[in-house]
């Protein structure tokens, strides 16, 4: 993504501390808590400018969702979506996805989802791209039994890559579309990213997969 | 396949008995002596008129090969190109799929190649396609520990219910392309089918899997 820098970005969204959540290793073990109700939270690792999340989060009140989103620049369109429209079940984090397992607890997240991440497709940085195996194991420790990854990116390589590595993690793949589309796959919520590809006449692939119970690898 | 009645077929397979192997039954357990040595066995499940496994025996004298085919009408062309050029490492079976481990012991079998199987495209037919579990189990019992499937086809839906299908069952995804012919796989050996519907622009997808040692599903 192109970034645009914002200068004012860091103030506004400190200005919104009930919408992005400073310090949120404090609220570790504490997020239904926070929302308020015990209905399953779901994240996204890589919420960009927000338009996936806030459009599941209007779609389904009976779900809390936070985005996470390291870029303060990008994050504020975010932001300023939810304020236009707020909806009580989302929630923001300006910070970086490594340190997922300090701001969530086991079993505390349903399911996570990744969207158009970066390929990074050259060899040597796999260990960065979000399917990579330590990612699988940083989400294994905050999902609950049987949590879900949902996936969707336009990038092929990216897609064979992380079908693989789901695979070799033991992960059970309940979904794929290879064309979502043009499937039959209903209520899907597009990102800016995945209207943009598409309209170029990229596919765009999704899988759903879920941790086993058994120990598969 | 549109099947062009050929009455002389049949005496024709019966007329070339060292190649198309009559009474497979009794050979279970003694392909190794039938080939005359230790070489790894690999069979294609549907193969046709035979242009993949006739390719594939002469690029690799170091693998014996088996081809199955139900149909006399089709699998009489991959007799003609056996003819055409005899090789020392390929069989043919004018047999139905179903009876696999009537015609092969426990490890006998190194890896199974399906293309272009029929796709079965009605959910109430996905019994019938060659990756519903019952074949995968049927693999099972006829490979080796850590046998493969390669798996080609030009069918988007057999090919997302194929990877379903695969990781249900417990089987490790090694290698996927989703676009074949524009990515950087070397030494592909096209089907009849596979240049047919490759020249109609569809895409052609691939994937290699693998039993695992330890029990996943």
């Amino acid at each position: 993504m192109r970034l645009r820098h914002k200068p004012w970005a860091k103030d506004k969204l400190a200005e919104h501390a009930s919408i992005v959540v400073h310090n949120p290793e404090e609220k570790r073990g504490k997020w239904h808590e926070l929302f308020g109700n015990d209905k399953p939270i779901h994240i996204e690792v890589g919420t960009g400018k927000g338009r996936f999340i806030t459009g599941m989060a209007k779609a389904n009140p009976h779900v809390n969702y936070i985005g996470i989103e390291l870029q303060d620049s990008v994050i504020v369109g975010a932001l300023d979506l939810i304020l236009e429209d707020v909806t009580p079940n989302i929630r923001l984090l300006n910070q970086n996805a490594e340190d997922l397992q300090k701001f969530f607890e086991s079993n505390e997240i349903d399911r996570v989802y990744l969207n158009f991440s970066d390929p990074w497709p050259k060899n040597r940085h796999e260990k960065r791209r979000l399917t990579y195996k330590t990612y699988l194991k940083m989400y294994e420790d905050i999902l609950v039994e049987n949590g879900e990854i949902h996936f969707k990116t336009d990038n092929q390589g990216l897609f064979e890559f992380s079908l693989k590595s789901f695979s070799e993690y033991g992960l059970l793949l309940k979904f794929v579309s290879l064309d979502l589309h043009h499937s039959d796959f209903e209520g899907n919520i597009m990102t800016e990213y995945e209207e943009k590809f598409a309209s170029k006449g990229n596919r765009i692939y999704r899988s759903e997969v879920q941790y086993r119970s058994s120990n598969l690898s």
